[in-house]
This record gives C-alpha cells, structure tokens and sequence, in this order.
C-alpha cells in the first residue's frame, strides 16, 4: 500500500463516480472489498444501458440468457474511506465468442486504487451451456473496444 | 460450466459447510458472486478462532493492527442455488513476513465449485505501514501449513 | 441505549446463535442495522429446515409460491460488536390465512439486544395474488405455536 | 399486493432515484427487503450532504459521535425488479433533543412502493450516551421540515 499508480482513463472510455458509503466500509475504517465487486457488477450495468444503449433485461433476461462470472480478481491498491467519492473506468479486454472480460479500474484524483479482471460468460439459463454472444450484443462491444484502445 | 473437477481436501485441512441461502441468489437462481468472497471473510475467521484458537479481534485488532485484502481472486466453476450446503476449505498458500495468502476450495460432494486465492498484508492501522506478522500469530499458521501440506 | 432488558426463550422455541462478524460491522464498530434483517431472514430459512422440518425449497418454491414480506419491524436495544455470538429466537406472532407474523429476539447472555416483527404473505408467484398456507406448512406451524405459547 | 396508493412528493421535498440493480433481486425476481433499507441509508446520506449540504463525516465522525438506528420499519406494499427506477423521498417526522426520525416514501410512476419510518439518536461513541443534537444541524434540520410540511 506504498507507493501510488497514476491512471487516465482513455479517452472515450465509460467511467462513473460512486460514492462511498458508511455502509460499504468496516470497522477499521475502510471498503470491506466484497461490496468493491458489487459496485463493479453495478458498473457494468450501467456501460450496458448508458454507453452501449442495450436493455440488459430484455436482451439477455428475455432471451433466458445469463452471463455469469467465471474468474473475477481484482488488486487493492490504496483503500477507501466513507465520504471519499471512487471513479470507475470500464474497458473491454477480451471479447471471445461467448465470452467477455473487462478490465475495470478503480481511481480518485488521478490516482489508481483498485483494478479488477472480470471475466463473464454468455450461457442460455435452461441448459447452462455456453451461447455466442448475439451480435446486437457483440457489435456495440466491438465498437466500444475500438474507440477506447486496447485494455 | 461443463466438465467438473473431483476436490478432496488434504488431510487435517480446516473445512466448514454453509447453507445457500435464499438471500445469496441472483434472479438467475444462482449465487450473485461477491457474496462467495463474503462467505470467504467469514471461513478465514473461523479457521482462526476454531483451527488456530486464536482471538483475532484481541490479537490483531487489539494491537491496532489491521488485515485488508490486496489481491482476491477466484475461479468459479460450477454454480451454486439456494438449498445447497457448500463446504469451504482453507489452505495456506503461501506466508510472507508481513503477508499471507489463502487458498479456499469451495467443493459439495467432491466436486470443485470454485477456487479461490485471497492475499493479505498485515498492516499498522494508524500508519498504514505493513508490519511483520507477530509470532503468536505466525507460529500456529506454520503449524497449520505443515500439516495440512503445501496448498 | 441505557437500561437492558432480560430474555429468557420459552420452552421449546427455536433458537440460533450466530457469529457477529467483522463484515456486518460498520466504521462505528457495531453491526450496521439491514445486516440484521439479513440475519434474520437466515433464521427463518433454518427454523424451517431444522425445527419444522419442511424442504422450503420444494415446498413453496417448487410450487410457483414466494413468500414476500411485506412489513419488518425492529426495535435495536442494544449493539453487537465484531467476535460477539448472537442468539435469535423465533416465535410465531400471527398465523392468518395467507399471511405468517414472526417475533424475532436478537439476545445474548440473557440480555435482549434487538426484536423484530416480520410479516409475509404466502403469494402465487405468476399472479403476485395472495394464497392460503398449504396445510403441510399450517399444521407444523400451528404445532410450533402451541409448543412455545403466545408470543 | 393488491390496491395501489398514489403519491407526490411534498414541494421542496429531497427526491433521489436509485436503479434496481440484478444484485439487489432474489431468485423470486424482487427486491430482496433488506437492501431497501441499505438503499434508505445512502439516501439519508445523500440527504446530509446533497439537501443539508453538511459534513456528515467531519459533524457526525469528527467528534467521535454516531447515529445508530434505533428503529426501522417499512411497509413493502409493491415489489421493485431490476431494471426498475425507484424514487426515495426523505421526510423528517420528529425531530427530539437527540433522536431524529424520519419517513421515507419509495415509489415509481406515481405510485407508493413502500413506506419507511427510521428513528436514529445522536450518541457520544466512547460512552454509548445519548446526546443532544448539535445546532449546526438541528437548524438546517428545522429549516428542511419547516419548509416540506408535516411528515
């Protein structure tokens, strides 16, 4: 927890700012990291309807189509605080055939905290097998990779 | 999600079962993820009061000395619903001076379903300096990796 | 949060004791309040299973029914901290047609710490419309009421 | 669930609109109920700083006092899915010489989703006293319920 990473989000790249709450954190004073992961689920959430303009219920709910995390890890590199206000930044690092990983970064002022590899899979819910990403799906990712660089 | 991998814990390894409850599932049915690393928190707690006999609130939190997660990772490989009893075995991977990493095996009827691998730094709460694992602590965790074997 | 009350469990009424873990606490050091209701949601599944001995799974889920709630209630007396064991007891307040009111006592070394009223309402889950309680669960519940008096 | 209760803020009441996230859902589609209060938590938060435009960090933490929960209870008269926006609407319902209780209205479209009564008390953290609510935020408290009417 020494020293500090700059980061600049790319440019174009989707990034939100939560609020840190007295809820997220424990009692020596800092995020309990599981909530870190949740915050993340609800990044993307909102790359998908705000930056991609897709409605994740209807795409892939409707569809009985789900997209569970396979792998998720993640590096806490400085903490925070209640009050504190984190951005994160979301890019895409692998877009395979049924599978998607993003990378996503946490940061305040400049400063990296925290960054995560998550990596989800599209599977259709009755079976559990893996399914392609459909391409109303896979076009806008490609696109949102293009324009933001590699992860 | 299809091929499943047969776990076995190492003799003498510290394993504690928790009940899938209504409250840990998804829409999908399926444990929402960041809930896995909350059960994770609370098997490594258990492995120091019930394995290790020792009092982490007295020895770590009465020091003011802090234990936060700076890297946490995990594979989830087979899915898990409300109903089921999952058994969690924790492994010591690997101990550093001021860091200990975990290797926690989450497994129902000898079947892997996720794996997981939690590294933390032992830190002085009021500087945020890490600080060497004290013996009273680092004794009985050796104990525990020799005799429970490499993880 | 001055005087504290006793707490005996009636003869025969379920009881659960639980870890207070570092993760249901907040920076003030005492459990943060929804993390009681969770808690508490836990004990109901567990009185269910271990005292009514009825597979909640099958039975209400397997049927197309849920069971929302639909008024919760809680009165925090006294707070839990991280390495306390907390005892819940469950009584039975109100068994109407499709309607169940629990009574639910957070209490540790005789002290009560919390009490809560959970109201749910037995619903068919395609309609969201109220169902009357399927005997198989009316009768073990009612037995359960008798056993441990009025609450 | 059946009958619905029309609703409108109160003029220069303070509104805030949460998503329904996945994460907040249970295997039954709906909200699970302890989220809404984590959800009313953050709203009073934002309350402080967004509406009051007070430090709660520096007012509250700073002088090593806190706010526990002394009561919550909430009607849940229509579920919320993911994907739904909820509206909260904080309202302050009495204000004592330590205690703070407010009512919290959650709804969408017009229409009363659930209804929340939260009592909160002012303490001194090293003696668990109650004390009185300091002026800094008593006035802006008076102020906020002068000009949003009677809870």
């Amino acid at each position: 927890m020494a020293e500090t990473t700059a980061f600049t989000p790319p440019p174009g790249a989707f990034t939100v700012t939560r609020p840190i709450r007295f809820s997220h954190s424990d009692p020596a004073g800092i995020v309990y990291y599981p909530n870190y992961f949740d915050m993340m689920n609800g990044v993307v959430e909102d790359w998908f309807g705000q930056e991609l303009r897709l409605d994740f219920v209807g795409l892939i709910m409707g569809r009985r189509h789900g997209m569970p995390i396979v792998h998720a890890e993640c590096d806490f590199k400085v903490p925070s605080r209640f009050g504190d206000r984190l951005a994160f930044t979301l890019l895409v690092a692998k877009l395979g055939r049924a599978s998607l990983a993003y990378r996503i970064v946490g940061h305040a002022n400049g400063t990296l905290r925290l960054e995560a590899r998550i990596v989800t899979v599209m599977i259709a819910l009755d079976t559990g097998a893996s399914v392609a990403i459909p391409d109303e799906l896979r076009r806008p990712i490609e696109d949102y990779q293009r324009r933001t660089g590699a992860a």
